[in-house]
């Protein structure tokens, strides 16, 4: 491709090593780019440096932070005995927009996959048992995916864990609200009946 | 969305800002820089801020450079009696790629539509009928869009430049290389007949 400017041509190859953006959308984005006021443009670009320097991660349950200990480990109204093992911040994401979760997080930072080179080691396993060891937990919900890595990872946990006294529970599996019992996948549906779920009114 | 970190949520925003990236694909992307070296999120963020202050306009061409007269426009080894007309510097980039042309262009920015408020004095015109005015220019190559805007500025400029002797002339529409006639859209295969060529071996 012939850009007719290095600094066109080199801030094209900067945005086309981002994940799934190739070089025409690169070129769209920079061509965006010139287009837009300087300090709009000053401004995008800060934020990221800042981001990439500046953020942390929570010395405790390893989600990202602007401080040392993250806003959800800090908050005293949150239930600190209730602990939510997750792969990843943006599942952390996902279940804070529930509104349905007042306990802590854990996140792992993967989950164990020996065929990525993935072992027990690379994830923050070690730190999660030595929280656990300090008795304070009564209960570890794993909200892991459900893959073989995933399954892999909960027994791994669950035998690790299973020197301490404490509930140990993974989330409910089951038929999504709003979704056809007939097109449900039959594995989906056969779990969904094995733990159903005392009638309530409220749903 | 709750971000955890207002860094993220920073740069978050500043990256949905960009045409076509929604706000689950700028979390996507900023997850990935914060995963990247240091010295690469701050060459990323450095190149983007230097092409949008420095980058300037050709002077003469209007097309995008690094210098006041751009690369194509100060080569002496190009036709300067040949001036190609394009909408988008992304037309002279396409033109360029195919290595058959050896002549200048004038980048409009933009063609006439009255529907987005786009007249003939919002595009670079009158430096075109300038440059012409020089009398150097022995043809005009029209290269705009099929469109009924791209019709009407075709039409404008011919008129503009009908004071002038030079040879006029629009790039051939036909069937594209490799494509089947029977799929061709009528009007596309109406032109390709009237429009005509000697046969060539050469093809």
């Amino acid at each position: 491709m012939n850009y007719s400017s290095k600094l066109l041509e080199n801030a094209v190859n900067e945005l086309a090593r981002l994940p799934g953006i190739g070089r025409k959308t690169a070129l769209r984005l920079a061509l965006h780019l010139i287009r837009q006021e300087a300090q709009n443009v000053e401004s995008f670009s800060k934020a990221i440096l800042a981001m990439r320097n500046e953020i942390k991660r929570c010395n405790t349950c390893h989600n990202i932070s602007d401080n040392e200990v993250c806003d959800i480990c800090s908050n005293q109204k949150r239930d600190q005995s209730l602990v939510c093992v997750v792969q990843d911040i943006r599942d952390v994401m996902a279940i804070e927009n529930t509104n349905q979760y007042t306990g802590l997080y854990h996140v792992l930072g993967g989950i164990i996959s020996p065929i990525d080179g993935i072992g027990p080691d690379d994830l923050k396993i070690e730190s999660l048992i030595n929280k656990v060891a300090e008795g304070y937990i009564k209960e570890v919900i794993l909200a892991l995916p459900t893959t073989i890595e995933g399954d892999t990872t909960n027994f791994y946990l669950s035998r690790k864990l299973s020197d301490y006294s404490l509930a140990l529970s993974t989330i409910a599996r089951g038929i999504a609200i709003g979704d056809d019992i007939e097109f449900t996948d039959e594995i989906t549906l056969g779990r969904s009946i094995i733990n159903r779920v005392p009638f309530s009114e409220k749903g």
